[in-house]
């Protein structure tokens, strides 16, 4: 997942990516391993957003070093040796999607900063509406004070878009081929994905 | 996703998960952060095993500490905050499935375990076949050589499995019922799950 012919530089993919996905990977530096939590998270306002209660591993670890990393990851497709060579397993391989964040984990103490981030929450995990607007002021809502918001500031955000770059031009076509014939759920978006990340121009 | 109600002791549910999932996420400890990288992996012979090339940050931190985490987690469903209260926002909830796993990091030298793990992989990735068995005797897999296979030797692992135990009668009620009449993709799954690890007993 390091080569560079997979890596995305357009900010507009990568957030519609993070938009489109309700949870990532926590990394915190634990007492003496690396500790990953799986948590729901929004992007908003350029930073990620994650709730949780007070106590907990996660927060005691951001505590002891705020450095923190955040991976979210989509699996399109597993990509058969077969679609590409009719003999060895090696490129037997998957299509995917990840962003890496570095950042630094602050506690948000506003309650009406932790009202708007939540409101960006509830707006992007339940857009349907269905619920009374958080409000700080609202008695309903005295559990705002309890919660635990916590923003990661971004110091930096790298993505990879792995949908098949780095094959040669008949091997990629075999994929897309392959993929387009055996549509299973994910495989149309997935050649999608291959077409808008194609290396041998309009096809 | 601390409360001990959502804990797994059952080695067969947990094994039954890990064996459905194709990827994960593996921290390690970098210079001064924590790394988190998405990876295809095998749970096999009481290990994870992953694989990858010997250049990248990950082989990169494995050289500096051998102790790391593993994680593996679906969201089964999203639960808006009125399948229970038709008010406030704060009932809205995701159920999942989630594994964390401590181990130390080990590179896998010889070709035969090599092999027999990649062969771990196929088999659970590409059960269908299309390949000549993986064998280092064999020219056509010379690559197995220059290919990194990494074994975790678990040191701990726990599972979460959050299907709304630590809801009271009536709201459990309340949810699978509009599970059930929702019916998106994963909510009949969902439901199954909540029956399972029901705390009322038989339904």
């Amino acid at each position: 997942m390091r080569r560079k012919e997979f890596q995305v530089e357009n900010a507009t993919d990568i957030k519609e990516f993070l938009a489109s996905m309700s949870f990532g990977f926590l990394g915190t530096s634990g007492s003496d391993y690396p500790h990953i939590t799986p948590v729901n998270f929004v992007y908003f306002e350029d930073a990620v957003y994650f709730h949780g209660a007070r106590a907990g591993q996660k927060m005691k670890d951001i505590a002891g070093s705020e450095k923190v990393s955040f991976a979210v990851a989509r699996e399109f497709a597993l990509i058969p040796s077969y679609f590409s060579d009719s003999e060895i397993a090696c490129p037997a391989t998957a299509f995917f999607k990840s962003v890496l964040i570095y950042g630094r984990a602050k506690i948000v103490e506003s309650l009406d900063e932790k009202a708007r981030v939540l409101t960006a929450f509830m707006e992007k995990l339940q857009p349907q509406g269905g619920y009374v607007p958080l409000d700080p002021a609202d008695p309903k809502y005295k559990e705002l004070k309890s919660v635990s918001v916590v923003k990661i500031e971004i110091e930096s955000m790298t993505a990879k878009f792995k949908f098949g770059q780095n094959q040669k031009e008949e091997k990629w076509n075999a994929i897309a081929g392959q993929l387009e014939k055996r549509n299973e759920p994910g495989d149309a978006e997935t050649v999608e994905n291959m077409r808008k990340t194609c290396p041998f121009g309009e096809l």
